[in-house]
């Protein structure tokens, strides 16, 4: 499938000057138009008798593809382009979030309240008490979002400096869909040890860390480790988030081909660390069948110099001790789950799939295999694309998961958790209205976050007797 | 001097149930009038024909104080105490500072700029020229604001979770008066080369550190080791801030007793962090005369077992290698400045210094003399304390100083900045409104943090010829 369709990822607006007869603007969209952009806005900026100056604002594929764009405008005649800017990056600059004061520091009062000497008080409260630090500090609604740029998005190791403007972004979808206060902390190391003990160091100020784009296998350590020393819930977006939003859209699918998670057969590509934690979580939910693939094809017990997350899947996997290609595995499976590469299959190899199947192509940008020939095939087919229907994206998980996470203090995150916030994903979407093309609900369904935040704060509610704050979500 | 002074730092409302006879609220404030609180507020929450329901808040000195005044309440006849509430307990509950994003992110084309598949673009444009990080991300106005809780307010080593309400009560300072984004950053380790290394990974995300209530001898060394590691300013506000603040008063007090800063003798007691720094950004700014004093006396050269920054004050001060106590060097000299400990002075102590005698009394919250008794032989007297004139806080310094030199992306603070920053302090007050008790503007002077960012600026601008973008602060 090709990634070059228009978006407003790749939006310019273009300033214009035009000569001011009845067609001029006519040809310069018309223009847009042979070039294959797509037209969003036209605003006149200014004109006399004789000129007109136009914003004109479209949506193109790539950087290249608006680099072509205007150069089919400054061909045309009379047409003077007097300046490009590219509104995503007018949309970076000097970042996307920033720090408010939530209180009021208009008075000699307030301030003496907020700061000395009133807040020598508070201070000494929580020395005494440090777990007031969770009633009377950021602690009570914020998470680190934690990188070292290893493994940004589908763009590899590209280092911290790189990755803030996905963290910066994560934060601020984080305070949109979960009321959740998320600060971006990119770390100047790949060195495990040093993460590790860089976050313990940092975590005082925090009530949970979000470890986001950290490549494997190093990120099972960290988290591992960081979960057994901090008293604070530890979640790998890029594991448990993708896991829970697969869960949740695997179980209205299934309800839609009418079949049971224990009878069917998955196939799962790419046992990298989205791919390992879903099938962890699948297993836990109760799948019968999982056969995970790789590079080396279908792990398998026996398979020589395997890591230790391979190992684990080979003998946790693969009843059947199936061996063989990925394209070999989906001969007759139900559901194939792809977390790896763009374009290793084709409809074909869908076709050859059992009936009433399933097919969750999520290698961005480009899936797996085409959606719209998978579609031919399968029963349902979805995709981590948002111009394709049945858009798995972990925005559906993370806020609410840890806006429950927060308002029951809890302690550490759990797979329980996760079966339940998968649940909640899957119920908002309800019995009228499910169907091949809504598995998951819109990433915008306000009802999502709150769902998934009563889940989870139910599940570590019946594990401590605690009361809980329950902070609202603003919408 | 004493600090039972009722303030708002202790303000507390007190619910109460009160018969409706006319006079039941007269006796209440009465009440609280003899056990020396301060009424602010009487708010009628619900009546009946028989009893009325009160909120009173009022300003008490410490936390026993308002425990003697709701059992004075207690003790009155017909009065049922319902609640206390301490209002700066209240204000701290979750927290002084959030996160808030500031794109909209209502439509999949919003999502689609401020996240993938758009955000992609704006990390590779970093990922090729790291710089770009300045203006693309938060870099190009966050500040980390740093600490380890070994030397917080006047309260000690009270560790990372204590030191939060101060760090957030700094942020939220940060934003108001100079517009920056700051964030706490409170640092569960008090190893020097730990602290060294976590500030360095952490830096990618920040234009400029300021160091935080850390205590002497690490500071320094904590300091200068990041200055030559990161290519972002370090600042440490007990140094460097008060240091500013301190020459910013002096330039004003001299002008109104008419001495000049060559000329004066100044005894300074407290060679820690901030009388160090203080020293030095006098030297810098011409002072002919500076005697260091600390607990042993002045200090000069020869003394023995001097620490490093004893020895460089000792070699660079104390040009008659005067040897005795404090009380001993002040005889005659021209200008105390006091970073030390409570009441070590007298006013008899302060009648011996030199005619039009300046003191800086700085120590909190109970100050090196009685300003009282000071101000009976002193010219000027100044303090860190909010009721009393001539307070010198460094909330005069810090906010512009950083909105500066994020403006001008300066790489490094430097001490000609603080010589800027001082003077701009000091010519906000005014040739025509300066006198003996206003040598320093207001705290919520809303011209001293744009001032103070202009004169930094001014500063960077005359060493790099790279443009600046000026960022205009809210007020």
């Amino acid at each position: 499938m090709s990634s070059r369709l228009p978006s407003a990822g790749f939006s310019i607006t273009i300033r214009v000057a035009l000569p001011a007869d009845s067609n001029a603007i006519g040809r310069l969209t018309t223009a847009v138009g042979s070039a294959e952009a797509v037209v969003t806005a036209l605003d006149v900026v200014d004109s006399d008798h004789v000129r007109v100056l136009v914003d004109l604002t479209c949506d193109t594929s790539d950087a290249t593809h608006a680099d072509q764009v205007v150069d089919s405008l400054r061909a045309l005649d009379g047409v003077d382009v007097r300046k490009v800017s590219d509104r995503t990056f007018l949309l970076h600059l000097g970042g996307k979030i920033e720090v408010q004061s939530k209180v009021s520091l208009r008075t000699r009062d307030e301030l003496s309240r907020a700061y000395t000497p009133g807040v020598a008080r508070v201070c000494l409260a929580i020395a005494e008490n440090p777990e007031d630090a969770r009633r009377l500090t950021i602690k009570r609604n914020t998470v680190a979002v934690v990188t070292d740029g290893s493994a940004v998005l589908g763009l590899g190791n590209i280092g911290p400096y790189a990755a803030m403007p996905v963290m910066e972004g994560k934060a601020a979808l984080f305070k949109k869909f979960g009321g959740v206060d998320a600060w971006p902390v990119a770390l100047d190391t790949q060195d495990t040890e040093e993460i590790i003990r860089t976050v313990q160091i940092l975590a005082p100020a925090y009530g949970g860390i979000n470890l986001e784009d950290i490549s494997a296998p190093r990120c099972f350590e960290i988290e591992a480790r960081l979960r057994e020393m901090l008293d604070i819930p530890v979640f790998h977006d890029d594991q448990h988030g993708t896991a829970i939003c697969v869960l949740a859209a695997l179980t209205n699918a299934l309800r839609v081909v009418g079949k049971k998670i224990e009878d069917v057969r998955i196939v799962v590509s790419g046992a990298g660390a989205a791919g390992t934690a879903i099938m962890k979580l699948l297993l836990k939910q109760g799948a019968g069948d999982i056969i995970a693939c790789d590079r080396l094809g279908a792990l398998h017990r026996g398979m020589p110099d395997l890591t230790p997350n391979w190992e684990w899947l080979a003998a946790n996997t693969n009843k059947g001790d199936f061996s063989g290609s990925t394209k070999e595995a989906l001969r007759g499976a139900d559901v194939f789950i792809g977390v790896s590469a763009p374009n290793i299959l084709t409809g074909d190899d869908i076709a050859t799939m059992a009936d009433g199947s399933i097919v969750f192509a999520l290698a961005n940008p480009d899936p797996e295999v085409d959606p719209r020939e998978a579609r031919q095939h399968a029963a349902i087919v979805a995709t981590g694309r948002s111009d394709q229907p049945n858009q798995i994206n972990n925005v559906l998980a993370f806020p609410g998961v840890f806006r429950g996470m927060l308002d029951a203090q809890a302690r550490e995150y759990t797979e329980e958790m996760g079966l339940a916030a998968a649940r909640a994903i899957a119920d908002v979407v309800g019995e009228d209205k499910i169907n091949a093309n809504v598995i998951v609900p819109s990433v915008f369904d306000a009802r999502v976050a709150p769902a998934v935040a009563a889940a989870v704060r139910a599940v570590v509610k019946g594990e401590k007797s605690e009361p809980e704050i329950v902070v609202t979500i603003p919408q």
